[in-house]
């Protein structure tokens, strides 16, 4: 390297600082799924992500999803996915699946690819540690009926210590989103809901969804950098933001009404989308504020 | 409850003073696997002895095995298990049936069993933490020969950070024996050897298997209440020890080599089987000391 | 003992586990004399039930009197003892006896006891510290008359500091009911208002008084369970209540008053009362609430 | 006052500055008797001795005697004295009478007048926290003879753990000489060797001893200043240090070999002896050095 | 020293007891100039009275001024000191000049003064930990005009944390009362402003101005010794207090404002004053109260 | 910026990632002189450069010179500058001088630019709590003669409490090379080697020199990049090193010898030369190495 080389390198190190000195101390929740969590050289990149938000004093609280793999099981073992609302319908034996799956590979995956990369990751249940307690959720069709679609539930509540305890002593959690019932009952929680819950119950100072879009994208089909609240409660109703992004829009909301200062729906194809978001003037994708 | 029945109550109480004096402030790893871990009323009588544990300053670790629900998905997912030698022929496909079974089912079981009786408990995976280092484990035939058997695995070494971090803030750590390699490849562990390791690692006060047996027989079929060190290993050349009951007391002499002061294998099948060897006198099944 | 005897004696380990779990952590407030404090077979009772409080991470704190003892050095020494409403009538040279046996006899048997059992206790009496600021309390008659009894005193201030301190470090405090006034001059206080003070001051889960009767009674001599404070009061008020038992209804509803949640009236007579009021469903004698 | 003479004042508190510096953050063992404990104004600047320690940093722990008052009371009581080789001999109904004067009367009278002048004392009987515990000690007679002369016991073990921690919350310990053996009996200690003991178990800086005596003197009658340990051991064999002054020089010798720098013999008649001692350049009575 | 020589020491250092205790754990600002900085007797006792109430628990946090040695140095490097209404007209290299005398050398002599005495101090420029936040002041003339007079400052923000930091570790601070502005450029303050400042940022217990007067002086040339706010605040009205004393009343107002409980101008120029302010009945000079 | 601009960058972010886990947690002393003392823009990127280090995790402290800058001071004042093999002549009047700039002028420079930066400095100069206890060095010519040179000092005990204090609050120390004598005198120390002995008491990572030139050249005239400490002992001898490269050498195997794992002599003229060295793979300069 010639040192004009080093030293352009060092001028972008020096244009994090600012972000670094202003989200130091601080907890960012970031919703992991997607094209970033299948992509071997998306995931390495996740991973130092993640390790480099760390070492500058930054406190990453990692909530992942799951649902092709899950799929894939169900396959597997012969059972056929059914969905009603874009919800899973989800019988004791599902639910079972879905907690094997999420807790006892995807996690573990996670967990694993982080340490493996150097970092320090604890990977939590819901049920661990009771942190998350939730209840059953009806889905609500179009026409008002409240269906039964079995243990699909949603947070009651969030019990924080378990994260603060591996945050305190640097760990980085990595959240599962199966939630717990108060008979001892395991739930299957969209992780979108989860992120924002976590995120608000945390304060968190920033909420990031990794996505497979570039993010919100107007009527007139270009993406939209900056939405208020306001704004996006009214996309939400008059249907321009629909499907997929409807949890993670609900889930940004929830995490700006706990106390969380940002939320951002980016584009987890783009390498390092989390750096590239965090640490440079520019940002990417959509960001939903107060 | 007339007042003498009252009285005898504390009598017995009392009766355990003396214990809870001598294991206070203390780790007691506990193998939990077998009937214990399989008939409701059983699991409900450990999950209220680990609280009690828990609750009179005792620090009770747990971890737990896993075999038959194991086989139980393999053979839903049409795959036929196959052993050497007692041990599970483990290909890449078979671990991770392993680790979802193990951590994703097993662990939140136990785990999501103790919180709903009203203890406060975090489940730890291998991977967590690297809590569990491990190596590539050969099997050596009668005959001297090694024999690949796929992804099983050893420990190499015992990372006790987060069972501290969780000890220390009150919870109880059940860990499943799922080990990662240097290349964080996953590997499938006995779980007695990881009791065994985890005991000498902390530098437990005991180490207690659970099993389906009432504990090591001699040659003429007696319970032996007490083994030395010496002994267990001259039981284990001669045969009188061996099948399932040969891991388990390699496991109790790891410990006590490490430093823990009694291991003990117990008859599970008895009710509340933990605290009758903690708490009373007699004790149950078979202690082996130095 | 065989395996169900023992399975009965853990049976009963566990009823006691919802008990320890309540009140885990909090200060209990004993008031010990009578019997319990005079039979050898009751006072060694007394101390292990103390230790196992203690051991299971409950804060016993202890307030003793010592009435016939001072009677019985009084009269070796030539002073006939004389009551004035149930008050002991102090001159200067009576109060030194009475902080001699209180201070010097009676606290420091039970410090012995409680030691020589295993536990860790330390004296204090109302000087060490300025525990317990008195005044001069009068004794007024029926017809409303106030008439000096000497230094008799009531407590005016509680400096629970020396009490927190010893607690913090795994020391159980045992209390002498000597105060001490603004001038420095010695006052004896009724042991029984002394418990209630600083079951008040400490905001102590419970007050228990260990007496040699089983509870108050009903107009139909029959034993009252529970008692709320009001019918308490109406009880004093029509004489139901009176006696020796006055001072003990004042003092738990005192205690009431300053945050304690339940006081009891127990049967010190009855072998390891304490731990049947605290350890069992029925609980004995006469439980005071708000 | 005129502003010279205030400045004559602040010159002199000046003096005291490096023996401050000097004294600061450790313990200094005070014996307190005779004279300074008996009239009024000395007991008054003892009580002002200590506390202007305590708030300039320096640690004093009081460990008194009580030979007069013990007499007192047993005549009252119409038992006897009897002393065998200067040491009280003390049968069962004696002991009880010890304690309760050393820890009901005394201990509380320097207590309360600690307190009294606005200081922040508690008091230790040896039992509590077992802070002494003592074994049998028999009298050996000129002749080499063995005599039984009852519970009189000398210091086995000193748990300094309740000193130190009364000494860390600010808390002054006034220590009465009383031990307490395996089996839970009562001794009677020299008060003398409990505050070498004391000392040593500290490793406290000072060892000072108030007397009713200059100092020591040698044969030529003049107070000797300084003594090594050495000449204070050849004086003894000789025998020009004899009667009461032989175990407080026992005791100076004792705290030295224990780690204390310096034990002081001096005159408590004077006022504010201990202050001269600490404070000025000249000192009073006789120093002993290793 | 005669006996009796020393006892009057030591009634001496008695006499201070009450003052020790009062001002203990509590900041004492002293704003150090005049003779009392520059002749070596004074400097020295100014050095023994810190070290003294460092030792006894109080903590002294010096601020310093430096008029004189300012202009000497200007003198020197052929400047013409210029003064409007009291205060240095400061252009950028008489500013420079002030921070190399104030923190250079006054700073850096007193520090050493101290430490060399046997203290522990640590010199603090405004610039230090952004210790004071200065903005521009501007010099308002009778007739109300505003003139520019330079880098002149007046503080607008203290920040404790350095001094906390220090005090906390035993070291005492010594300020010298230079600013810095938002844009980084240094400002010159009036030294008994900067002592008021400090003062009343850390609650400190009292203010102490050591000048080269006796005091304040009422219409009739006699000393006041006490001052209420209100009558300090007529007096500047009338004339009667001007000059060099009116910055100072005016930081002795300041400091009440802020929380400070007394606020003293005291003489200089007499030994000790400082020892004798605070720990005589008498004081000396005038005090100003709320 | 592009997406693929802004990828560009997080690539370079991540590759410090490596170093800023090395070196977390650790000093690093960096004796800052030379052009990047002088030039506006260097002096702005050493400031972010120190800023970026302590945000994060590497905790950074600075020596200063100040050389030219006293010879400045000098000359206004009519004083010529006097030298004796490289080091300054030092009478009282100079040492004066030196004083005031190095620590009211070139210090205060250094804290108030990284404050103005956005970072948090104190200034300590060596008097600051005995930070630099030094004594006389006198200066030995070829000949073996020892010449006089006033008050030049060497640095006998680095006391680095100070230091350590405003580290572990998040301050990072800016130290003057001024010592101080067993007598209170003031010493002029050269700066490289003050930096050294630092380093050494710290046991810092590394210790960095900021010098005019590209490093250490060979006989050849090319760079070296590495030099073992024995190599750099012998181009000392043989004079290859020499001239103000000397005290650099000398400083960093002082620095070697005391605990540092590595020293640099960089080119202080290339801009971010302290992050090119720190957080690429290249550095920069020569390294000197055990």
């Amino acid at each position: 390297m010639s040192v004009v080389g080093g030293n352009h390198r060092v001028e972008i190190l020096l244009e994090a600082l600012p972000y670094i000195r202003e989200f130091r101390g601080k907890s960012v929740v970031i919703k992991y799924g997607g094209a970033a969590m299948e992509q071997a050289d998306l995931k390495a990149q996740f991973a130092l992500d993640v390790i480099l938000l760390h070492l500058v004093g930054i406190s990453p609280v990692i909530v992942h999803g799951g649902g092709p793999q899950i799929g894939a099981l169900m396959k597997k073992l012969g059972k056929e996915p059914q969905f009603v609302g874009g919800m899973r319908v989800t019988d004791a034996e599902t639910v079972e699946i879905v907690e094997m799956v999420l807790v006892g590979k995807i996690n573990k995956e996670i967990v694993g690819l982080i340490n493996h990369h150097g970092g320090r990751a604890v990977g939590l249940s819901g049920k661990d540690g009771d942190l998350l307690r939730a209840q059953k959720r009806l889905h609500r069709t179009a026409s008002g009926e409240e269906i039964d679609i079995g243990l699909v539930g949603s947070v009651e509540h969030v019990n924080i210590e378990p994260i603060r305890l591996l945050e305190g002593q640097g760990f980085v959690p990595v959240i599962a989103p199966v939630g717990v019932g108060v008979r001892g009952e395991t739930y299957n929680i969209n992780a979108d809901l989860v992120a924002g819950e976590v995120a608000a119950a945390l304060g968190a100072e920033k909420l990031i969804h990794l996505t497979d879009v570039q993010g919100i994208k107007g009527t007139d089909g270009r993406l939209i950098s900056t939405l208020s609240r306001k704004e996006a409660e009214r996309l939400m109703q008059t249907g321009v933001i629909d499907g997929g992004m409807l949890p993670k829009v609900e889930s940004a909301l929830r995490a700006l009404h706990g106390g969380t200062a940002k939320a951002h729906i980016i584009d987890g194809r783009v390498p390092h989308a989390i750096l590239l978001e965090l640490f440079t003037r520019e940002g990417v994708g959509t960001e939903i504020l107060l």
